[in-house]
């Protein structure tokens, strides 16, 4: 016994560990989460540097194209999964730059994104998700969230715009609907995009200083960054409270935007691999209507 | 003076041509429309051949990125001006192609698709502007019409749904509405694609012979092919009763699939050109900003 055991672990020596997968990667720490403690420059793994992340793009992106074409096609032939990118970050952290270089990658014609706003007063007057529960994707098809009902436990925390008697039953209600979806067929890639304070006022700075950025700042963006500490705490108590089996969270080291675009590409291949999309059998008879076509030439 | 107009020939002689603009190129040939007379392989300019189309597509993407962002940028400035790309064409023609090849050029942030179905029993119920006018695109968006308010003269038509009497008022409320569109800032870019009755037949052999195009088969394509005369007749009619100053048609030889998607790009990127978006002035005074990011990072 002493010898088999000694030859197992020669063997487990000699065979490369398999690299981890972007789920793995990216997967929330166990138990509390503090985000201070969490890389925003890198995960355990993927590409080194620019270069390396440039290289692997163009076979990720044919890798999305292929999945999402027999993800669409699947469900002409009546199947019911799809999928839902959820995009939450601080400022500047890159969630309009994900659509620009990683969702740009999709055919548009199987994208469903919607970009949520400060809600309206019709928002308002309904549940914090009845907004959220009309985008929802149909399937065949990839939805995107930009923010999400998320905001309704990190903005709406923060500035206390609800009382916590309401936000802290707010976790709770997510999780029930995420469920809800994840059993109607929706697989659901819920992304952080993380980056530090540092890099966060450098790319304010950016904004300011080049007059064909001066459209994506805000004033208001520099008010916010005034709430840091309480945003990253709020994160974090969202992340670790709604990270579930059914939909958990990924957090993206994203002080980088080569390695953040690499990232969420390889997380999203990989829950479209997984679902492992077939294109859908003949619904009809093929020789049939190859005889139907050759007539309608002779005509 | 005879001397002067004979230098003047001779200076136009040695002066080549400028090349025709994509909206020369394929806007409607005067007096009635007879498409069996327009080409369905290529206009008087354009790439000659697959290599020259996939040669000039890149700078077309750069172009058309460039533009659309600060399309989008001068509406979070206030502009009030977006467009609008209407699809119409046969079964196979390559409305999903331009889709996925042209329109998945632009950042998926900035387009707002929609691809219009059968009626529903509630879009029935209203009039046959009413499900068209609430996808109507924002300012700073590109809009695509996969099918439009057009197959209420085409498919309407063709079958009988509705009376000739009902559909032959269509045209002129079509006018007035894309008059409307227009001058609210919206520029429409109307877009035919124009294939052979041979060319179709081809495709959907095709479509029968690969498992993987099952799904892009329906039956019903070859009884609508049944249709082609009558369809082409439809095609014609309202090309011609709608192609306006504000909203001219133009026919898009689709024969190749090269050809059709440099040809939509290229009337795209003119479109946008035409709009000479410009990045808005800032909001906001730059160097109160720029203090207050600085105090951000003394706390």
């Amino acid at each position: 016994m002493g010898n088999k055991k000694s030859s197992k672990s020669e063997k487990s020596a000699k065979t490369p560990a398999a690299p981890l997968t972007a789920a793995e990667l990216f997967r929330l720490p166990d138990g509390p989460v503090n985000l201070a403690k969490v890389s925003t420059e890198r995960a355990a793994g993927g590409p080194a540097d620019k270069q390396a992340a440039a290289a692997a793009m163009p076979a990720l992106a044919e890798k999305l194209a292929g999945l999402q074409e027999k993800l669409y096609a699947q469900a002409i032939g009546g199947d019911r999964r799809g999928v839902l990118v959820v995009l939450q970050a601080m400022d500047t952290a890159g969630k309009d730059g994900i659509i620009e270089k990683v969702i740009g990658l999709c055919n548009p014609a199987g994208i469903k994104l919607t970009s949520f706003k400060r809600p309206t007063q019709e928002e308002l007057a309904h549940d914090f998700l009845w907004r959220i529960e009309r985008q929802v994707p149909a399937p065949g098809y990839i939805g995107v969230f930009n923010r999400s009902h998320y905001e309704d436990v990190l903005v709406q925390r923060v500035h206390n715009i609800v009382p916590k008697e309401i936000w802290s039953k707010r976790y709770a209600t997510i999780n029930a609907f995420e469920r809800k979806l994840d059993r109607s067929g929706i697989s659901i890639v819920k992304v952080f995009l993380h980056i530090s304070k540092q890099v966060q006022a450098e790319r304010l700075a950016d904004r300011l200083d080049d007059p064909t950025k001066y459209w994506k700042f805000n004033p208001g963006d520099i008010d916010e960054r005034g709430y840091w500490d309480a945003y990253q705490e709020a994160y974090g108590a969202a992340l670790q409270r709604c990270s579930t089996v059914a939909a958990p969270w990924h957090v993206i080291p994203s002080d980088h935007k080569w390695y953040r675009n690499w990232a969420v590409a390889a997380l999203l291949a990989q829950t479209l691999e997984n679902l492992a999309p077939q294109y859908p059998a003949a619904t009809f008879d093929v020789g049939e209507q190859r005889a139907r076509l050759a007539a309608s030439l002779k005509l």
